[in-house]
């Protein structure tokens, strides 16, 4: 094996060990624990500092964008969210151990479908040293074992943050190997993860988890031998039905399209029903608030024109297609040749359509006459999420506490036999 | 693309637009095209029989071994239980449309988690002919598109199942795309299907079930660029505690390792624990009813040995390796290094014994005072299973009708906007 193989398969080996004591912790240890840690991050923010000061400066040194510099810094205030992050995740509801369902078999055998940890997660991330401490938090808390890969520049953070984790959670009996971080920059690290099968006989990462640009997943996604839940693209839709309420659907589009445009739940695409009375109050709205939009053919002539490309296109910046459609079944067609399988909404008045819409869009998410920047696992409610899948297995949306568990039958019996 | 490349891209973009239609089919539709189906099979009778000879004597002439002949081979009490099979899945409460949870968010936002069909469904299985019927039937009841891709050897009577199969679904308004056969029997078209991973622009298949012998699921396991539901091994365990009703213990053991010995929920290796009062009577039970035994150390002088590799072995034969270990954490010690997440069983009168093997053994299914053998979708009341997985993600243990549904997130809003 390669040093990097080597190193894995140690890793993942320890993390094997350290699942099988997480599986059956008590809530109360894994949310004691949590709290250590958070209160651990707070008491390290001075080291923290330092080595994020380090990073910032062999990154500014390299010459990286400001962009990536701004993701890779911190200060006081975002070391205290980072903890405060992972002590709300300690307060989250413990999905494990919950009775999915239970029956009683005819010859007695009562059977429980009962949650259980996944086991191994491996998160591989890029600039933000937070991933670090919201990951492993919410790993910890459904009760997985996880190895932490994040990106080289920012290698003296995490190393930062991942000793301060640590030293709160083995204060609170939890095993040190409960929270991994790959104590290496070499790339093949990566690979080795990905292909982390247990085949080579070292323990195997049960599911792969990339918080990261599109280059990093679509590199996750191409070489895993392991099952990876994250999304590739939000090419998300607004469908604007003819029925709609025009004040509502405007307020809708900017929002979802303007809010922060960089989200992978931003509007890309406006589909514009044939029989909406004023396409062009939509159109102007979103010019008006300096959104840039290609339009496709019927509309404005004074507009750049959408090429096929524009369909196809994440732009997650201030820049629209919009299309006009026939109604609900254009809008329906439309996203099934050109959706991500993401966010889509629709904003009507017309519960037909609006429930065609929802059954037929084939997405993690279907809202109706809601922005899709609720694409969410905070806004959805689930306290925090680990990221937003948009596989069909196992779990599709925003993923959190629950989308890291799995579940497991449990038989009680009198000595019954098949016989 | 090759030619079983080309093929396979021709099935799957069919098999996508099927599955359009699919997903949004009333239960009613459904249930009364597998009827129909059920009643064409029953008509095709002679057909079906006729194909069936010609594949049973090109299979003797081939030199098959009696077993595969055996499995090859149709009659008319199996076309009919065929029939019946496929009637009964019919009769199943359709997973597809139930809401798996509601909340409604502080802004008035209504957030249903609601099944949904995962999509195309692959099927690649060996000599039975039944499972053309049974895992087309199982895949249309949850909405799903299916390719069945069964063994060259059972080529014409596949293609009279699946004939019938789709004449009466086509009968009943459900596309003929929606169960397509692999019309070839060119290995190449098995590896095309293992990548249709919708990255040559084909549809993609969304999950592959293997249903055969080990070589198969290997070989599928390996090569998968899709998901796979399937298990390798069935290295299952019945742990004999020191609080065992020794009655009740010999009952189990004899049934888990001798009702069938070819299943893949057999038991295949018996630990008893140092404090059970009499080892030896269920090793000679055993050895009565015709099973050989090899023992580890502690036991018999005058039995066979256990060699290392027979804890890792899936005799699926009427042998058991037995082994001494300490008390119930030996056990769960034992079933981490050689199990196969599968199925594993204590007996035991001790609930706190009990509740720890439960808690702390990895596996599927978990069983305490009851036989291994129950490892059946039947008989967990699921009416009819796809197949047994072992993996950790989306299905574990006997997977029916809801494993072969995923969710989507439906939002019900009033013009929510996230600003």
């Amino acid at each position: 094996m390669t040093d990097a193989a080597t190193l894995i398969a140690d890793l993942t080996t320890r993390a094997r060990t350290a699942a099988r004591v997480l599986a059956t912790l008590p809530t109360d240890a894994k949310a004691r624990a949590l709290r250590a840690a958070a209160d651990a991050l707070r008491a390290a923010e001075p080291a923290i500092l330092a080595a994020n000061a380090t990073d910032m400066a062999s990154a500014t040194e390299a010459g990286l964008s400001g962009a990536m510099l701004d993701r890779l810094r911190l200060d006081a205030g975002r070391v205290a969210a980072m903890a405060d992050g992972v002590a709300a995740v300690a307060g989250l509801a413990d999905p494990v151990g919950a009775i999915i369902d239970e029956t009683t078999r005819p010859n007695g055998l009562v059977l429980r479908r009962v949650r259980v940890p996944i086991g191994v997660i491996g998160i591989i991330y890029e600039s933000r040293p937070n991933v670090t401490a919201d990951a492993a938090a919410l790993a910890v808390m459904a009760g997985n074992a996880v190895i932490l890969r994040g990106g080289s520049e920012a290698i003296e953070s995490n190393r930062a943050i991942h000793a301060a984790m640590v030293s709160g959670l083995v204060a609170c009996g939890v095993p040190a190997d409960a929270a991994q971080l790959v104590p290496t920059t070499d790339r093949a690290a990566v690979g080795a993860m990905l292909t982390a099968d247990g085949s080579n006989g070292a323990g195997a990462i049960d599911l792969i988890v990339p918080r990261g640009g599109k280059g990093l997943v679509a590199r996750v996604q191409n070489e895993a031998r392991v099952p990876v839940l994250a999304h590739l693209d939000g090419i998300n839709h607004v469908y604007v039905d003819g029925s709609a309420d025009p004040a509502m659907a405007a307020a809708i589009v900017i929002d979802a399209k303007l809010r922060r445009t960089g989200v992978c739940g931003s509007m890309e695409t406006l589909l514009i029903d044939r029989a909406f009375p004023d396409p062009m109050s939509l159109i102007d709205r979103l010019v008006t608030a300096g959104c840039e939009v290609r339009v496709g053919p019927g509309l404005s002539d004074t507009l750049p024109r959408a090429v096929d490309a524009d369909w196809d296109t994440e732009y997650l910046d201030a820049i629209a297609s919009v299309a006009l459609v026939d109604g609900v079944d254009g809008a329906i067609d439309h996203i099934a040749r050109h959706g991500s399988h993401h966010t889509d909404a629709i904003v009507a008045t017309d519960e037909a359509a609006a429930t065609r819409f929802l059954a037929e869009v084939d997405s993690a998410i279907v809202l109706w006459n809601a922005s899709t920047q609720f694409a969410d696992g905070g806004e959805f409610g689930l306290g925090a999420e680990i990221g937003i899948a948009t596989g069909r297995l196992h779990a599709r949306g925003p993923v959190a506490l629950e989308g890291l568990t799995t579940y497991k039958w449990v038989g009680y019996g009198t000595g019954q036999v098949r016989g």
